[in-house]
């Protein structure tokens, strides 16, 4: 069921057998180069692989080009209603740019194909419930969803370009799976998967979870974003767990922490974030636990690469069971990666 | 696959067909009765049906005894270690006690099952992969916590007790499903799921949902908590996502949000938090979108039963798609409430 066309988003295989890839989206003013490029550096650190960037007006271009010169993973250009932002947008040189067929009229669409075919860049066609195109026949939100992905693909084809990646997304995850699942049966374009308007933390990641889960592990969708109300590093790092835990890419990092309870007297949280910062230097799968006690902590400990506790006013670090050493916390970043570094 | 048995936990049924109930734990320091109290009056409020406190010492007794008066769902002593901890939290009078088989002794374990027979409520072992019984002869993980259960249960069928639930967890999900799969194929004991050491949000929250979807898809599940390094309400409003997700129970309130973009000019946080406030006074299904932009606004929040949309400076309320009033922030809480109870 995996998509049979392949598709290169800059560097990014996209379909065909392709790792299935992570993306996210700033989400700070486009008319503000150093915020946005900020949030783009801190994206591609946390493992976001490709990173898109709304374009609403005419002013966001030159942030746009910007960061095109200066990110690492490719970008993509969100673009609504207006084809001339995404003819805008290719000049900029974005490795893709992503329209929605709901809001964008007809000999708008066929514009940005030609120039996409140009360009040697491929769209998006992002079909989303909140904004469907008009005059659908399909009496279902599934079958709209499809149907309006058919009417792009006809236009595409028309035009000669079939560099496409689609995405077919509402806000529930039953019909979000429905739609891909017809979807795929019947094309093989490459799938970015996701619900839109998914919510805030935690429902939102419940429902995204919910509705990529079954497609991936039919082995439907080759890029993932799950949406949520929350900063996009969060999208990312929730994307790469679910296909870590899924199997479906190496695991890297896996951080065991306890819940805590009322026998935690040291919060937990400096310790996750010391391990957090540290996450993109890991390029082995290793699992650290973080414990609040010595109810699970120890079995925990012995059982995870490294283990972390709190031992008074200090942090204690073991392997094997076993303690190695005690930190203070502000030597605990450092300590942590002379032992991640020495692990056999 | 539904356990077949039903134990009372205080008023709410768990097991034999009753419907999933929620549960999460208390964080704060168990010595200290008004913090507690106050968390425990939040988790109520946010839809929690049965609230844990850890129990590691004597001095946490009279808050624990405080806390059985107040409370209006039942409260569970978790108990590690000491048996006489369970008997002093049988006596303070609590609905149920988890002791944990791999850190009691074998008499501690009978005291506390003859005293828990005497006060007429059941007890749950908790096995967890951090702290498993000695001396258990399976050679994986989740053959050890299947084993570390039926020693419990012998013992227990010993003394002639059965109002018993048990839990089987590990800090990944496939030994956590494969040892609640194995438990529920030989016995008809409600189960309690969840992983313990899921991790923080969002990656706990993943791998929970990764162990949880397919037990519950199978019926496996009589109770639900998904422990996070996280605050409690967020493990609870978890928890009652993934259940109304799945339609194992009536959905309430579904927050459709966006996930903000380069388009988002002013911030969906306060509105999202205003009709989180709302969220325990809706005992019906009720969908509201809060969006924020022209893109999918208008669609979704046609779509729902309420839209919430900024509008410059106040905030927009939508019905079947119309603007019906525009409200400022702080006359939100209040108009929401009004336009809830004006629903047909």
């Amino acid at each position: 069921m995996v998509s049979a066309r392949r598709v290169l988003v800059g560097s990014v295989a996209v379909g065909g057998g392709a790792p299935i890839s992570v993306q996210s989206m700033l989400k700070c003013d486009p008319h503000d180069a150093k915020t946005s490029l900020r949030q783009l550096k801190r994206l591609q650190r946390c493992g976001c692989q490709i990173v898109r960037m709304a374009v609403p007006d005419q002013n966001s271009i030159p942030v746009l080009a910007e960061l095109v010169k200066r990110s690492s993973i490719p970008l993509v250009a969100d673009i609504h209603f207006q084809p001339l932002l995404a003819l805008l947008a290719i000049d900029a040189g974005v490795a893709k740019v992503r329209i929605n067929p709901g809001n964008m009229t007809r000999s708008g669409q066929i514009q940005v194909l030609r120039q996409a075919s140009q360009a040697g860049i491929p769209l998006r066609a992002g079909l989303n419930s909140g904004s469907l195109p008009k005059g659908l026949l399909a009496l279902d939100l599934p079958g709209q969803l499809v149907e309006g992905a058919e009417r792009f693909l006809h236009l595409a084809r028309e035009v000669g370009f079939e560099q496409l990646i689609f995405s077919l997304k509402a806000s529930h995850a039953s019909d979000t799976i429905e739609a891909n699942r017809r979807f795929a049966q019947r094309y093989e374009y490459p799938l970015h998967i996701g619900l839109t308007e998914a919510g805030p933390l935690p429902e939102g990641l419940v429902h995204s979870a919910l509705a990529c889960q079954p497609l991936l592990a039919e082995g439907i969708g080759d890029t993932l974003r799950i949406s949520l109300s929350a900063p996009p590093e969060i999208e990312v790092l929730a994307a790469l767990a679910l296909l870590e835990g899924m199997s479906l890419r190496p695991s890297r990092l896996r951080l065991v922490s306890c819940p805590t309870c009322g026998r935690t007297r040291q919060p937990l949280a400096p310790l996750l974030s010391a391990v957090r910062k540290l996450s993109p230097e890991i390029q082995r799968p290793l699992t650290v636990a973080v414990m609040g006690c010595e109810v699970n902590g120890p079995g925990e400990a012995a059982a995870a690469d490294l283990g972390l506790i709190w031992m008074g006013g200090k942090i204690g670090l073991f392997r094997d069971g076993a303690l190695i050493r005690t930190v203070e916390r502000k030597g605990l970043l450092h300590a942590l990666r002379q032992e991640i570094a020495r692990l056999p």
